[in-house]
């Protein structure tokens, strides 16, 4: 954010407080500083609702109208003390302060402050009051529960309207709502953070499912199946209860602690494990969409996006040193098609490099990094280095990627592993008959299945493409009569392995072609008696309505889309 | 089994155990009786080695060919206590009978028993030792573990020699050893009870489900997927807290208890819930492949049969009482189709009525038992009665299967509910605007996946149909220059969706295909100059060759052969 919307954003907080202390005298002043989206204030004894920011924000424009000026005072924390007298809020923080005090002075508002401020209250070209919610003083939940008011402001109405459609657009694709509306997944409070997929939702999943699958044919990779929990002994081999226990659920089994997995990674070192391996297995591409549990906080939830419950589109390739390259290429490859060729995403990638607390062979680091420097130039691929930011086991690369909104996700990660495999003590025999350690990649193309289809459904603002639609064709019938052969069509689709739903109701066309639409089914077919009389078809599809459709013809491209996942 | 058969083994145990006694004098006698597969009999002091067990069976020979009599004397408890004074476990058995104390003698050797025994040894027409164990005195984990030998005993040489192959062929396709033999799945000690499936493995798991996904969109299922925790509140509401929590894994979560789900019923209950439901959404057939815990003990847990982890192709159909006969009606059929269409296993049905403690309306159980019935005999289906064996929830129907060593194993049920809706308050709105609690069908076809792998890899002794082959085609060449060209075949097959392996190596082409017999592949193509020259194929397949293949053509047909499940 740069300096300016910062004294902005910050100015119009002070603002803000000064116009509830006038209208609500009784409120106590807690904190009020600049954020990325805005600028907050939290109050004590506020209880107000939204529909009363109308009339702060009157009172905040009175403010700025008058032009009022920020003025910058050091005072002695005695004086500070005797300004600020009945704010115990702010007396709070003047007791962790030494030291000439800084106060800001806008009209008749004083603050303890650092600032910086605007100069002079005009330059706060346009703001908003959005929303209200409850925040812990301090950010500690020991602490009171105070009342935050989030605005946000910007130099000119232009840039506040265009983050206000922003803000519009996000709500309208957001993808809580979406997931009720189209009947794709709900949340019972019997089981915090983990979705129902209902069965339109648990289409689109297995469908992402199925999708990875056929790429995993051509790539090469092996799925397996695997338990759930485990003994506490594999953990501590992992080093997951050193370091992540508190993220795990924990039971007890035969009188032993077990947990419920979190990752992948150990089971499919037992898997490693279970035979002798040597150069001819590798690169060893174990994938498993097994769920996993994470132990978040209740509070923290957030639709798919923050979860307990999840799948990975996890994968962990096992391989000898002089293979990193061609297989992280290959990687690259993949990520490429997948969000390229099918979902069309722009991304950006990073390289983060060795931390100062990194483990195992310094050479290695470096070789490692240099492959993935070379692989990433070869591909023409741009990256910014985050440099120390790998974890301490080996460098990675991530992706972060666009959606339609201009908000980046992390979905993709190929990260190296050099510890795990000597912690599992996995081997391999050479071509040169001597025991080696495979060094592991970590990769997942989608990330969370959950998370990565919360943002598929923003992105697309639930229109899906037609191969993830979980309703890809709704025949509507004009009036009873066209029931017969609307039933027929539907057969015939259906034996086209179309996913596709009969509206025979007595309702009228226009009424069962908004409910398709509100459904946002990609083709709608509509039958009346000039479709029976001439055995042909009404589609609408794209925006656009074909009439005397071909029935086989427009069979045999659907399928073809889909397939295809056009 | 039949009386004389009771009395031959039960004889046989004696002879037994006066052996033993004769060879080992220090060994203590435990207890012997017959079982439906022969006899055992457990000692105490014994520490023996199945090599030994030769001198045994001599000894018994001899006693029977002595034709030793055996005869029944009654005598006060007194005289028993002195006659048995060196045997601390008849001793304790004798200190909790009553009255005349009835012992059994033959040759020299007397025993504490009831009988009914064989008159004379040679009643005894053949018998045989099969095995050592260890059985705690009593079936009891605090007491003493005893040495047990197990043995058995029938009217004439050829049957045990019909049970001896029996049991030869039942090892032959011991599921346990046929997973590790074909890389299909492994038990790793950080998990007991949970199988990893391997990759291999994963490809079967993976198909039988997606033979049950292609028939529920035939029938009508919705798919969908649930959390595998729930808040112990859900299992109040289902029962599962009061009836089944022994058999559940709890843990912890925000601070309260947990469990992972043992059924998938209650998950249902709350998607139904989730939304107002008319009629016209009836039958609402929902369907589940879920990973189930069920806390089993340690020491019961056998292969893929007796797990702690497994998913069943569960599905609960919400129904109109209405609907009860048409939907067990599609249920038989589905049945039906599954088992004698796709797997060929014979079956008998049960029917398990009105138990005495039931719960609900005595007028719906009539109704519902009488409709099952019905159903049965509609269908002409052979069914056994088991009188008041139905939950106390309401009635079922289960099938028992026979598999090709005639063994039984229950792996449908089709079992009706008219108490959980109301415990979860599920309401539908009839046709008569009114509110009503819907009936539920809880039903499995193939039963825990897991389990029926487990059955049908037996069935099968590990010659798995084409479709569920985890490599359907195996390619091997006759010399390195065949390479090429086989690459080119595999490439085509797997255009084809055929899951094919290519066997390259420099061995001979004898080893390849002995090697490929091993692994139980149904397709064995074989490359040489000849195929190469003349671009056909060699193909080896229900155990006879073809030459001269035409190569697309074997595509075709095998590609066929798969989709059609043959």
């Amino acid at each position: 954010m740069d300096k300016q919307l910062e004294k902005i954003r910050h100015s119009a907080s002070h603002m803000l407080a000064a116009a509830v202390k006038k209208i609500y005298p009784e409120a106590l002043l807690g904190i009020g500083p600049a954020t990325e989206e805005g600028f907050y204030y939290d109050f004590d004894k506020l209880s107000i609702k939204e529909e009363e920011f109308g009339k702060i924000e009157k009172e905040m424009e009175k403010l700025i109208s008058q032009n009022v000026k920020f003025s910058k005072k050091y005072v002695t924390k005695h004086e500070a003390e005797k300004l600020l007298k009945n704010e115990k809020y702010k007396l709070e923080l003047l007791g962790e302060l030494k030291g000439k005090i800084s106060l800001y002075n806008s009209g008749g508002f004083s603050d303890l402050c650092k600032g910086p401020h605007v100069k002079s209250a005009k330059e706060i070209g346009a703001f908003k009051l959005i929303k209200l919610a409850g925040a812990y003083w301090k950010g500690n939940s020991k602490n009171k529960m105070l009342t935050r008011i989030y605005g946000t402001a910007f130099k000119t109405k232009k840039e506040l309207a265009d983050y206000l459609e922003m803000l519009r657009q996000a709500e309208l694709r957001n993808h809580i709502k979406l997931g009720t509306q189209l009947d794709l997944f709900s949340f019972q409070k019997e089981s915090p953070g983990s979705p129902f997929f209902h069965h339109k939702g648990a289409v689109i999943y297995n469908e992402l499912l199925n999708f990875l699958r056929e790429e995993y044919l051509k790539e090469g990779y092996k799925e397996v199946i695997t338990p759930l929990i485990y003994d506490k002994s594999l953990w501590e081999t992992s080093g997951h209860w050193q370091h992540f226990k508190e993220n795990m659920f924990i039971l007890k089994v035969d009188n032993r602690e077990f947990a419920l997995k979190p990752m992948n990674c150990p089971s499919h070192c037992l898997i490693y494990k279970d035979s002798l391996k040597s150069y001819r297995d590798l690169p060893l591409r174990i994938a498993d969409f097994a769920p996993l549990h994470r132990n978040e906080l209740k509070g923290a939830l957030v639709g798919l996006t923050r979860v307990r419950k999840l799948s990975q589109d996890d994968a962990h390739i096992f391989l000898e040193e002089e293979q990193i390259e061609s297989e992280v290429s290959r990687l690259i490859e993949f990520t490429n098609y997948v969000y390229k060729k099918i979902f069309n995403f722009e991304y950006v990638a990073n390289l983060s490099t060795r931390p100062e607390k990194y483990m195992g062979n310094i050479k290695l680091w470096n070789k490692a990094e240099k492959i993935l420097k070379k692989v990433l130039s070869d591909k023409k691929i741009k990256f910014s280095i985050k440099k120390g930011e790998g974890a301490f086991y080996g460098p990675k690369i991530d992706f972060d990627f666009k959606d339609s909104l201009g908000r980046f996700h992390q979905l993709t990660t190929i990260q190296l592993d050099f510890q795990l495999p000597g912690r599992f003590e996995l081997t391999y025999e050479g071509e040169d008959g001597k025991k080696h350690v495979p060094v592991m990649i970590h990769r997942a193309i989608f990330g969370a299945i959950e998370r990565f289809m919360g943002i598929l459904l923003e992105q697309y603002a639930g229109h899906l493409p037609l191969w993830l639609a979980p309703v890809q064709v709704k025949i509507v019938t004009v009036n009873d009569n066209c029931i017969k052969f609307a039933e027929s069509i539907k057969n015939a689709l259906e034996g086209g392995k179309i996913r596709v739903e009969l509206d025979s109701r007595s309702e009228s066309i226009g009424k069962k072609i908004r409910d398709a639409q509100l459904m946002k089914i990609p083709i709608i077919v509509t039958i009346g008696e000039k479709e029976i009389k001439e055995k042909s078809l009404a589609v609408r599809q794209d925006g656009k309505v074909s009439f005397g459709v071909d029935v086989q013809k427009f069979i045999e491209e659907t399928a073809r889309k889909i397939r295809e996942r056009c």
